[in-house]
C-alpha cells in the first residue's frame, strides 16, 4: 500500500484552506493523517512527529502555516522526507510573510513550496511525488489531467454562446 | 537504477547558480540530463522534452528561471511528474518576479519552490522525492544530515575560541 | 475588414473584468473572438491557437490571467503578433504577482502589458494598432478622446456647483 | 514607406538602456527619430510632439522613464498612436516606481508597458505594431524568432558537452 | 487677502477623499476654488490651469490622484507655486502606485507630498505655506496645534476611567 | 530680508546627499542654517530647535533621515512651519522605510516630503514656499524653469548628432 | 511588588487592538497604566511621561502606533527602560508603514517589535522582562507555555474526530 | 552576578553582523555566550540549549538568523527567557523575509525584533532587560545615553564649521 501523507497545519483555524489537501488526497485512495502541530506553541511534539514520520510509514509532509511560518522548516529539519509547505494568508501582507518564511530555507533543508493558500496544489504535489513509484496513482493523475483540460474546453465552448448572446 | 532528473534552465546564463544542483545530483550518484529550454523562445521543445520526460526515464523535472518566469510552469503543464522550481535572481526585484511567477500556480498545476537561486536544495529536494522509494537514497540523506549537524558543531567549537580571543 | 481581436481568458472566473475589453471592441466595431484557454490546463489548445492566430485572420491577442500569469507569455512564444497582457487581480499581492509574471518578460518576447484588470485598456490598446492602417478606426478613437476630454469638462462644472453649495 | 516611430527618453543619461530599442528599429529597417524630451522639464515641447507625431508620419511612440515615469502617460494624452513604455531603474526600488507609474494608466489612456529596462522588447514591439500592415516586416519577425530558437538550441548543445565535462 | 489655493481632482470620484482639503481650507477661512481636471484626459487643461495659476491669485495647488498619479507632476512642470500631492488610495497597492508616482519626482520639480488619502494634511500643508506672510492664519494654525493636544489629553483621561472599569 | 531655512540631519553621515539642498539655498541666495540633531539621540534638542524657529526667524524646515525616520515628524509636532522631509536610503529596502517614516504622518501634523534622497528637490520646495512672498525669488525659480527647459532642448540637439552617427 | 508597564496608544481608536495587552497584564497580575499620547500631537507629555517613567515606577513602556509609528521611537529616545513597539495596521499596506517606523531604529535607540496588532505577544514579552527578577511571574509563564501546549493538542485531537467524519 | 546573555547565531558567516551585539555585552560588562547553532541543521541542539537556558543562568537569549529566519521563534519555543531577533540581510530582499519571518510571531511566542543587523541595538535592549534589576547596568546605559548626545552636539557643532566654509 501507498506511504501515508501527513498534513500538519500549525493552527486548526487552518482548516477551512488545509481542507482541499485532505480531499485530493481522499480523491486519490491516498492514505493520510492530519494533525494540529505547532512549530512554537507544541515545538517537541512537531520534532517528535517529524523524526519518526518515515518509520511511521508516511512519505511526505504538508505543512500548513502562517504569519512567521516556521512548521514546514520545523519538520523539515527533523526528517529527509519531502516536505511541501502551504503559506497561509492571515491578516497581514496577503500571505507574503509566511510565503518567505516558508521558501526561503538554507542550504540543506529544502521546502517545497506552493502558492499562498494552495492547499489543493500541495496535495497534488504530494501525490505526484508518490506516484514516481506507483503506476496507478500516475495514471489517476494522467485521467485528471485530461479531465482537467476537458473541463477548460467546455468553458471555452459555454463562453462561446454567452459572447455571441452580448 | 534510479530514475533521471532533467534540469532545466531557460538560458545558459543561469548555469553558474543551476550547477549547484547538478553537483548534489553527482554528488548523490542520481542520473541527471541538463538542458538550455526556453518556455519563450523553443516553447515546443520545452512542451515536447516534459511531454516525454517519463516515459524517457524522468522522475523529476527542476526548471531555472528568472524575470517572469514560465519555465517551470509551462513544463508543468505537460506532464505529472513533479516539477521543481528554481526562481532566479536577475536584475530587478531581487527575484521576487521570479519566485511569483513560479510558486503561484493556479489549482491543478503544481510547482515545487524553493528559494531564490536555491538550486542546491532544488537538487535535493529531486534526491528526497527519489529516495521514497530508494532506501540507498535515503541512507545517504541521513549521512548528509549527520554530516551537516556535526559541521555547525563544529563551527560552534571554533566559535568559541574566536570569541574567547576577542 | 479589419483584422480580428484575440480576447483569451485563463479562467472563464476572469470574464467579469474582461468583458470591457469586449465592450470596447463592440463598440468602435473591430471583429474579435474571445476564449477560455490555459497556460497551464491547455497548454496545447493555447499554443495551437497561438500559432495560427496570424492566418486565422486575427491582427492581436489579448492575455488575461491572474497569480502566476503565463498565459501572455506562452500565446507571444508562438506568434509575433503583438500580444497585450492583462494582469488580473486575485485573492493575494493585488495582482503583483500577475503584473510581474506578465511585464518581466525576456528579450526577444515582449507582451504590451497594461494595468492590473485594465481590460477597458486593452482593448484600446488593439484598437490603436489596428487604427495604424485604419483611418475610419484612428478617426473613431480621436472622437472618443474628445467625449472623454468634454466628460471631464462636464464634471469639472458639476464640481463647481457642489463646491459652492458645502 | 513604413511609418517612422518615436523613440522618447525623459533624460539622455537613459540612453545606454534606450539605444537597444534603437538597434532593433535599425536593424529590422524600421525608420526612426529619437528625441529627449522630459515631461516635466520640457512638458509643451513632449505634448506638442505628441500632438502632432501622427501628421509627422510616425506611427508608434517609445517613451522611456525612471522614477516617476509620467512620460509614457503625458504622450499618450495627445495622441492615438499607441504609446509603447519602458521602465527605466534608477537609484531606488530596482524600477518598481517606474513601472507602476508607466503601466497602471487610466481607463481610456493605455501605455504598453514592457519590463524594467526592457527597450530591446519595446523596439520589438514597435516593429510587431508596423507588422500588422507590413508582410515584409512580419518576415523578418518570422525569422528573428527561427534564429532566436535555434540559439537556444545551439546552446543546449554547448551544455552538453560542459555537462558531460564536469 | 490670502492668495487662493486651487484643489485639483483627477476624477470626481475621487471627492470623498478629497473634501476633507476643502474642509480645512474652508475652516481656515482661505479662499479656494476645486477643479476636476486629468492629466491624461484633459491634460491642456491642466497645464493651461497651472501655466496661469499665479497670475490668476493661486498660491498654493493641491492635486489628488490615484494610480499613475501624474497630476501632480504634470501641474509642477508648468507652475513655480509649491504643489502638494495626495496619493489616493484605488483599487490595488493600497495607493503605493499613486504614492511612488507622486513623490519620486525628477530633480528641478518637485511635489509636496503627504499620506495615502491625506486630504487634511494636504490642506494644513497648504495654510501652513500661505501662513508664512500672514500672521492671522499663523495664530489660527497655533491655536488648532493647541486644541488637538487638548483633544488628546482629553481622550488620554477618558481611558483612564475606561481601563479602570476593565 | 527672507526668512531662514533651517537644514536638520540626523546624522553627519547624510551630509553628502543633503548639501544638494543647501547649494540650492546658497544658489538663491537664501539665508539657511546647518545642523545635525537626531530625533532619538538629542530629542531634546530637536523638540527646542523646533519650538522656537519662528521666532528665530524661520520661515521652512528641511528634515533629512533614513531608516525609522522619525525627525521630520518630530520637528513638525513641536512648530506651525511647514517642515520637508528627505527620507534618506540607508543599507536596506531602498529608503522605503524612510519614506513610509516620513510620509504617512497622522492628520494634523504633515511633513511635505520629497523623494528618496531628493535633497535638491527639498532646497527648491522651501524656496517655492518662501516665493510665496517674494517676488525677487519668484522670479529666480521662473528663469531656472526656463534654463532647466533650454537644457534638455541642447540634450535633444546633442542627440540627434549622436544618433545620427550610430 | 513588580514594576509597573506602561501601554502608550497613539489614539485612542487604537484600544480595541491594544487591550489584548492590557488583558494579558492584568491576568498576570502585572500592574500597568495605559495612556493615549502622541508622538506627534502631544509631543511633550509623551517625552515627559518617558523622562520619569523610571521613577515612577514603571519598568517597561509598550508602545502602539501606526501609519508613521514614531511613538516607539520617541518614548525609547527619553528612557533607558526597554520599549516594546506594536505596529498598528491602519487603511494602507497593511501595517508595514507601521512596522518599519517602528523596528528600523538607528544604533543606540532599540525598539523591540512585535507583529502586526500582536498586542498580545507585546504584553507577554513584558511580562518576560519582568520575570527576569520575579520568580513568581516566571513560575506563571511556564505554566501558560504548558496550558498553551495542551490547548493545541486538545486541538489535535479534536482534529482526528473531524477529519474521520468527513 | 548578572544573567548571562546568549548570543546565538544560525550560521558562523553571520558574526560580522554579529559582532557588535557582543562588543556592546562586553562594553557593559555583563557575561555572555557565544554560539553558532541552527534551526534546521541543529534543531535538537538549539531545542536543548534553550530549554535549559534559565537553569544554567541565562537571563535573555539574542537569535540572529536570515532568510527563512526561523532561529529566534524556535528558541523562544522552548523558554520563557525573552528572545531578541536580529533578522539578518542575506542575498535577497534586503532582509525582508528574515524581518517577517522573525518578528510575525503568532499569539504566546513573541520574539522581541530589532531592525535588519541590528546587532548593537539587539546587545543594548538585553542589556536594558538586565538592567531593571541592576542598578550599575541602568547607570551605565543613562551615562551612554547621555555620550551619545553629547556626540551630536559635537558633530552639530563640526557642521557649523564645515558649513561655513562652503
Amino acid at each position: 500500500m501507498s506511504k501515508k501523507v501527513a498534513v500538519i497545519m500549525g493552527s486548526d483555524s487552518d482548516f477551512p484552506v488545509v481542507k482541499a489537501a485532505v480531499e485530493k488526497l481522499k480523491a486519490f485512495g491516498v492514505p493520510y493523517e492530519v494533525h494540529v502541530m505547532s512549530a512554537h506553541r507544541t515545538p517537541d511534539a512537531a520534532a517528535d512527529f517529524s523524526k519518526h514520520a518515515a518509520e511511521n510509514g508516511f512519505g511526505v509532509i504538508i505543512a500548513a502555516a502562517g504569519m512567521a511560518a516556521h512548521l514546514g522548516g520545523v519538520l523539515a529539519a527533523h526528517t529527509i522526507l519531502p516536505v511541501i509547505g502551504i503559506p497561509i494568508k492571515s491578516a497581514s501582507f496577503d500571505g507574503m510573510d509566511a510565503l518567505l518564511a516558508t521558501v526561503q530555507m538554507p542550504p540543506g533543508v529544502p521546502v517545497a513550496t506552493v502558492g499562498i493558500n494552495a492547499a489543493a496544489n500541495a496535495g497534488l504535489l504530494a501525490i505526484q511525488m508518490l506516484a514516481l513509484s506507483d503506476t496507478a496513482l500516475a495514471d489517476k493523475l494522467a485521467a485528471m489531467k485530461q479531465d482537467m483540460a476537458e473541463g477548460v474546453a467546455k468553458k471555452d465552448a459555454a463562453m462561446q454562446e454567452m459572447v455571441n448572446s452580448l
